[in-house]
């Protein structure tokens, strides 16, 4: 019987597992952790009951609450269902995958960047009403403690009048980085305030962080596919690239990486370490560490873009790069934006050894960043509201991108391939034959429905049929129906 | 008599010249103005007793009550003193000048510039307490409508808390492209809200300019003075420069720069237009009409700052060069923060023809600006507020301007040259003899003392015997003993 099969054989495992951790019994998110692995390795399937709550909080020695809270928090994140009057079910797992980028990249030579006019043609176009925007990255702000930390801000500007109509020090607000310098114990690395330099926004910390280490012509290493805008900031600032293959579970490539080396001169590595845009993938800690080691065996310098860090879906946040950083060749870049406030304009950057090259540039760039939005988020963040509506952020876009992947499954056409994320808001999808997704945006956009086009995240004109789909929107009806509206098109297409 | 003189002369000069424009008698601005022509001229001498309030008023058919503004307007702008049962006096006037930079400089091949590493020693300290800050460009906050322009921000923040939440436009918040469209009349150039490009400060807006129009290697004009900020900006663009002589009244020296376009291939030209920095030049607007004319012919585009032009003494903001930009050549820069709030980081740009490349660079610098300070400021301008405070900070600069002249004349030795600026907070000084102005500063600093040295301001090491002093400061007994001190370690110097 199913049900025993479930309620018996794995339970019982859990009960074995966890007992020794935990001598007065389960949290609900170690029960629901235990669940959610057993729907992702298909030992239970969709569709499959799950056992009552009476029966779960029996045999697990748990309070009916805590059964509750297990299965609610498993609903919240779209993976079981409540059924009226019959109980809890399992809604649908993924089986589809994207295969990696062709390894074919690391014999060319070094690329010039020529992204940026295509950019400016489809992304220029978001500042138009789309009705459905899965093309932008930043979370809608009804997904925001909006009004919340506009009363923190409040607060600050009418306490704080002198200290935000003055300069701020170049380096950034000192209250801001001692909270930052608080958060870093979640990165894996005790930083200290005066290692982190604030910007606007974490494209201002890449672009420092680019100027710091590299010089015009320089060639620099990158994942494939790579967010158009760091490509769009290579470019701009005429650099090259070495495009690097990836891996859409564990990212950059290392052998890969190792090889380009060895053949051309690179000056830098960037790369998206938690849950990459477009591609989701997550290095693992000791890939991580490799990494770090291999860059530093070659004096080159890694710039870590961690923007989507505490965006993970899973129990626990993933540590950075930076974590591994002995001799200061790391410069970790980051920012508020896709998690509490695009419009402040607040990121930073804790560059290492480059430090001094960093703070000079941010004054020759734009003096310093301006206080108040610092100040109301360090407030934000020492009254533990960003922790809070970080927990509810996560279990929404864990649940939009569980819901926008079943929708993709079912409407779209055979054969189509989709990431798994564990963490972040997007899905990087494969098409099947010879779909033209650049095409299919111009056809969606008359639905006023947005994505973003796979030729985007590359230098090299790949991923032709690939798409970009962000879950960070308000899930509403027409969001699936967009979907569904993008399946038909697809297979009126292939018809 | 010399009361004769003055009152029976000088105003029936004023009465014929102006009764024609106002048949309803003087207004005090008038008045005041012309007693202000004869002092700078040295019709009235440093001393000199003016005709009485009661005497005035009846030989210019005004109201006792005018009279008093006109002589209250002058005694704030510290060229009159009121002596207690005695009337109204003549303070000093200023008879010495600085003679122009050498023109010798566009002979030699264009310069790397490398002022970086010296600027870093010099300003970063100023991020510490000093007692007495000659040295920085900004205004005391208590100079600034801080508590009126925080009730604006707060009024902003509390009525769009989605909008401050959310991504602004990469070009820029509307609302305040609309007001600064308002305020360009004043520029002599009617812009339109979609020709502007709003930026974090002023430093952004020249960043954005430069990269726009060159590459690294390529070569531009920049005056000699030049702001030290802009050549650092410069040299981490990797430009080259050509420094072109300057007049201390008028600016940049038009013949030097022809020779030089002639035989460099310069790429862009930079200037600070308007009350520069460190010089206090004004350039006149026939001479602003050549400069773009004289770029125009060579294809090359002009990047203007026009930072200070707010901050004229006179009775009419200076236009802009960008008035005669018929070919959108010219590349108008510019911000609040010398003016209204530094700590805001609210500047713009008017970048003519490279609206497009501006755009794209910003996104890729910082994707946009944070919109409340610029909604606050916006708000501030509509309600007439800015204006009423710039009438104040001119009325205060140019009085502080005069009366650090006064002691640099009274208290620095024999020789000293200082000029004489129409606008802006600059006062730019040429010690005599071999004064080493970069000891003097270390000497200064430990009095608390801080100025700038001559030797920031260009990239050959010139202007050694040269300081900037800023009279942005709040004009207290320290300010006038500061300057005291620094009179008394040159005049040890000298013995």
């Amino acid at each position: 019987m199913k049900h025993n099969r479930f309620s018996f054989f794995n339970f019982n495992h859990i009960s074995l597992n966890l007992s020794l951790q935990n001598s007065k019994g389960f949290l609900y998110e170690e029960i629901a952790l235990k669940i959610e692995q057993q729907i992702e390795t298909g030992i239970l399937a969709p569709g499959e009951k799950l056992t009552s709550v009476r029966k779960l909080s029996q045999q697990l020695d748990v309070s009916m609450s805590t059964a509750f809270q297990a299965y609610f928090s498993l609903e919240n994140k779209g993976l079981i269902e409540a059924r009226p009057r019959s109980g809890f079910y399992v809604r649908c797992q993924i089986q589809h995958r994207p295969v990696p980028p062709k390894k074919s990249i690391t014999s060319k030579v070094p690329t010039e960047v020529n992204i940026d006019d295509l950019v400016s043609r489809l992304v220029g176009v978001s500042e138009n009403k789309v009705e459905v925007p899965f093309g932008t990255a930043r979370p809608d702000s009804r997904l925001l403690p909006t009004h919340k930390l506009n009363k923190t801000l409040l607060s600050v500007a009418r306490n704080s009048e002198k200290e935000i109509i003055e300069y701020d020090f170049t380096s950034g607000n000192s209250f801001l980085r001692e909270q930052l310098s608080f958060l870093s114990f979640n990165w894996g690395k005790n930083l200290m305030p005066e290692e982190i330099v604030t910007t606007t926004g974490c494209m201002e910390a890449l672009n420092l962080s680019l100027r710091a280490v590299t010089k015009p012509g320089d060639t620099i290493a990158i994942e494939s596919p790579t967010f158009y805008g760091v490509l769009q900031c290579i470019e701009s600032l005429g650099l090259k690239v070495v495009e690097i293959s990836t891996d859409p579970d564990t990212g950059i490539c290392l052998d890969e990486l190792e090889t380009a080396i060895t053949k051309q001169d690179i000056k830098a590595c960037l790369v998206i370490s938690n849950f990459n845009n477009p591609l989701g993938s997550c290095i693992p800690d000791i890939k991580k560490k490799e990494l770090v080691q291999l860059l530093f065996k070659h004096n080159i310098p890694l710039i870590e873009d961690d923007v989507y860090g505490d965006l993970y879906f899973g129990s626990k946040r993933p540590i950075t790069a930076k974590a591994f950083d002995e001799h200061g060749m790391v410069l970790l870049c980051s920012s508020f934006s896709k998690t509490l406030a695009p419009g402040y304009r607040v990121g930073w950057v804790a560059p290492g050894k480059f430090l001094n090259q960093i703070k000079r540039l941010k004054f020759m760039t734009s003096i310093a960043s301006p206080s108040l939005q610092q100040m109301a988020i360090a407030e934000f963040i020492k009254k533990g509201e960003y922790t809070k509506h970080l927990k509810v952020l996560r279990s929404t876009f864990s649940r939009q991108v569980l819901l926008a992947t079943q929708i993709i499954i079912k409407y779209f056409p055979e054969g189509t391939k989709v990431t798994h994320p564990k963490g972040g808001c997007f899905l990087w999808i494969e098409l099947p034959g010879n779909i033209n997704t650049l095409k299919l945006y111009y056809k969606a956009m008359e639905f006023n429905i947005e994505f973003l086009p796979g030729i985007l995240f590359s230098t090299q004109k790949k991923f032709r049929n690939f798409m970009r789909i962000s879950c960070s929107l308000v899930w509403e009806n027409k969001a699936e129906e967009a979907l569904k509206t993008i399946g038909q098109i697809l297979l009126k297409e292939l018809k």
